[in-house]
């Protein structure tokens, strides 16, 4: 299996590392725009070939499968002819600018058989196989909440809000772990550089379960945070990916409530309890994730960040973007 | 000046524990609907008299000063009726169920010319004021954010949602800190108890500057996080009021940006630098504000925590409740 | 029961309060040299009489027990006089200067068969239990070390060193943990206020087994931290007393190790699995403690804190403070 | 400058990545035992060429300097025939098995006049050039203590004990950052593998001024901690390297004291101040070692971890190693 790589920068260097020690397969050629990577990539991969321009891979017969790391703008595009030339494509998150285009190409991809994956890199941690692991087991019970918290000194996105940037990560993680669909959305943020991009934004989405997920994202927090509380009404669990090993503590902690008999009143029954940190996997989530591409291309079968969640991932940061210049009006999904 | 407290469960406690203590001012009565609570009241200060009916406090003419620390819907009639007798009124926050209310209550106050003041105890914290201090030296900058989570496994009220609950206490420090006024806001929230009351919500408050503030409120986290961010083009703030002593952190972290001459790219210059963690006055903010009310009345100033910012809190709180159940519509202040 | 307590500060404060609200039991007394001091117990308790002589409860025919919270060097004075008039005594840690005096006042104990308990608080906290219950079920194993910090910026005591402040706390924790008997001690410290007494001590106890225990103990830390670790062959604690309610952490955590054939190399299999935050007793050990207490007098049973083991620690503090004299030297205990 | 590297194992893979990158350098030969490593040195470093004998690196003319990174006992051999062989050495830490091995490599190194380096990588790290600015600024005053834990589960090594592994560096630190000559040691330590070899161990290092120096070692923790109590009269400084970014704290936090007229009380006062978190240099302290190796070379000059320094902290270690043997008996250095 001959593979390139389109876009060879901070990403791109990750993907360029895990799929040079591949087994199975073969890093032939890395594109970048900046003719100057290809000194970078001498020293990384001195066996692939670099070229600045994208259809060096886009139509290059020899290669079987793209992997596109490039700016959002553009995925629509190379992954389209690369899908249209007969190869599998994975994709960066978000895999399009819109819903529509995401739609395109995966009926391109259904036409032509070929794998098209979303790189949801986090889908592959031990952290949220063990969360997913957790529900199926129905340790946690029924779920009532998610809330995400996902805030640093980042890099403001020229082209792509917060939401778009971070909440993406958040929102396939919810997707996958969630199986009920959202109906809703609301959004709210700001920027502060004057573009319409915004670097501060919350967004709910709306379950007609009664469920809830809350998403704060933002490129101007002075701190890191990254954590996350899954609610359910036999367990909780709060996911705190800077941890460097208890990331996933399980907190046997919940409450119930009735109604009495007169209607009038709820009473509710607290419990704090034991608190469990399971040991995680620890293998790289990037290596699990090209091996899936990988499996998936050989089998023919549908790899855990397929495309459908790929669109579903979209279908709610288009819904909030909408909310957002909407002053936050409520977004059918 | 004699003192008459209203309530005596859990915050009431604390009262009778700060006034007993005041030096100046004597404690001489104290009531509560729970006459078992008479026991409880000998031991903690002998020297007051229990009571069961709140009006042989509120129409007791020995009485100069009430504190009220009932449920919310009773503070509007035991405050009127305090007032209206003459005395001297500080009232538990929320000040009143509603804005109307609490305009009313203004009013009586103003023609009495007794002193109405709602109990913001976070507005005399040592974290409080040196933010306050920080801001006004202008070593902030222009504020950019405000974003706040108070989140715990807490008691769910039976007649107020978590906002009016939680929320509170950083709508106070907010209107503290920030001297323009609101626009409008945003809120959505989810019950679990099938009563309507929302014990999870979240709450966005909008500024025609651009300033935008967050609030994340939880009866239903198994941990308990009480952080708000506040990030000012100069620095950024981090109030962990967990945390024992370092609860003010200071970041020399910023950003800012411009837009090239073709307006086609905003250009951001981050910075990072030191972070600075002043030492906090420890005196005790539930003594801090027992004085400052004895020297309201004295000395017919305003307290620090008066009624109008009890009513800013207030109109903040009811626009939230209607946006809730408007699903989440804007709603001008 | 009728309670008198000698000492009235910071730790006496304490005491007051507890035995003042303890059922079955009246405090009818409380002396303390600063005369001034009877204007706050008539607040705290105002059914205790007060005085500035300790024979006015020592020598008290009322009075059926003592509860010592004086300076260490008054402790023996205080609880021999006290035993010998037939009143049953609790003495704050340690229970008396050497472990000669100690041993006198055990002695003087057993002839008058009146109750003599040392207030090692910790054993009644609901952390320590659940230690020493993990420990009896045989979940940690083999213990094979018991690793203690204990530092902050503290008072500096004018009569005693830091080990004799702070380890104290932390032996009697080692005692009632593990059942073996140490063979000998070696202490390093320094003090740099040139009066000779410690202000930064280390502490090593050493076992037959090959057991050990270390001591960092100190008055001179910017930060606080009260840790301590117990690493068994099965699993292993880490106990932190400033964590709010995440205090005992119990680590699947462990090596093995075998000699390979020709024993010249060593095996290790490393061991890292879940671990296990268990749910404490929130019950105030101050309480726990007056309830043995008295129900050690009432039953003629011994209290879990008693007389022996507060003899124990006193020889490992004297032995500890030999070593340090002698330049670290190797102390049998 | 041609280099070459004997070992290729963990460490030496970061040191082959570094030389491979260092401008002004050439990375040609790397040796290790294992023929099976040459594959992976193909994909890290393929310009480089593979030996599985150390002598075809010591001994090739075309090598300027040699960086030897293997286990302890065989420094010696390597760096004494690389040396004679008129090549620049830089040598993992500790630099021999024992002192009197190297002060016969420095003797070697002053007569051929080659840089002989050894790799206290800690010494480059922005947090260690931070402090070492503090105090050269008299930001901290007279240092009176110095404390130090490095635990974890660690890997037990099968020839040197956990202070030859983990104490070196922190050794190293503190030779680095204090002038005064240490005195004495004494060291307490155990083995739980019954092959003399301490997997925890306890160090303290005494000085004439009362400076005092401690180090917590253990390969047997379920935690990872590593962190440094520096305190000095006017300031003290808690370094934490698991932090990411906060890694080193400066507390305002002192104490002073004096005796009263009669010599019979010490007075001592408080101070807790600010905390200021300085910002710190991120450049890879490995790539400042390479480049200060290279630049030693070139210029003639010292390395900032010289030859000298590495004879330090290998006193320190050999004397704690007897005391360990000897029970914990002072050793004179």
């Amino acid at each position: 299996m001959k593979i390139g790589i389109i876009g060879f920068g901070y990403w791109g260097t990750n993907l360029v590392r895990n799929f040079a020690n591949l087994d199975g397969a073969e890093l032939v050629k890395v594109s970048d725009q900046r003719a100057e990577r290809k000194q970078f990539l001498d020293k990384l991969c001195p066996k692939a070939e670099f070229c600045t321009d994208p259809a060096g891979i886009t139509d290059d017969k020899e290669i079987d499968a793209v992997v596109i790391a490039t700016p959002v703008f553009t995925h629509y595009e190379f992954t389209k002819r690369s899908l249209e030339n007969g190869k599998h494509v994975m994709v960066e998150k978000p895999m399009a600018s819109d819903r529509k285009q995401a739609e395109e190409l995966i009926n391109i991809s259904e036409k032509t058989g070929k794998v098209l994956m979303v790189d949801h890199t986090y889908l592959y941690t031990g952290a949220v196989r063990k969360m997913k692991e957790l529900i199926e087991q129905d340790q946690i019970g029924n779920i009532k909440y998610f809330d995400s918290t996902r805030i640093n000194l980042g890099l403001f996105q020229p082209d792509v809000n917060v939401l778009w940037d971070l909440a993406t990560h958040d929102i396939s993680i919810l997707n996958y772990l969630i199986d009920e669909k959202p109906v809703s959305v609301q959004a709210t943020g700001v920027s502060h550089t004057g573009n319409g991009i915004e670097n501060i934004a919350y967004l709910t989405v709306k379950y007609d379960s009664g469920f809830i997920a809350h998403f704060n994202c933002s490129w101007s927090s002075p701190v890191k945070i990254r954590m996350m509380l899954i609610g359910g009404d036999k367990r909780m669990i709060v996911f705190n990916d800077l941890e460097p090993t208890e990331k996933v503590k399980v907190y046997d902690t919940g409450y119930e409530h009735k109604t009495d008999e007169d209607k009038t009143r709820i009473l509710v029954d607290y419990r704090a309890g034991d608190i469990y940190i399971p040991k995680l996997e620890t293998k790289e989530a990037l290596t699990m994730m090209a091996m899936d591409f990988k499996s998936a291309i050989e089998k023919g079968i549908s790899p855990l960040s397929d495309k459908y969640s790929g669109l579903e991932v979209l279908k709610i940061l288009e819904a909030s973007q909408r909310s957002i210049k909407d002053k936050g009006a409520e977004i059918k999904i």
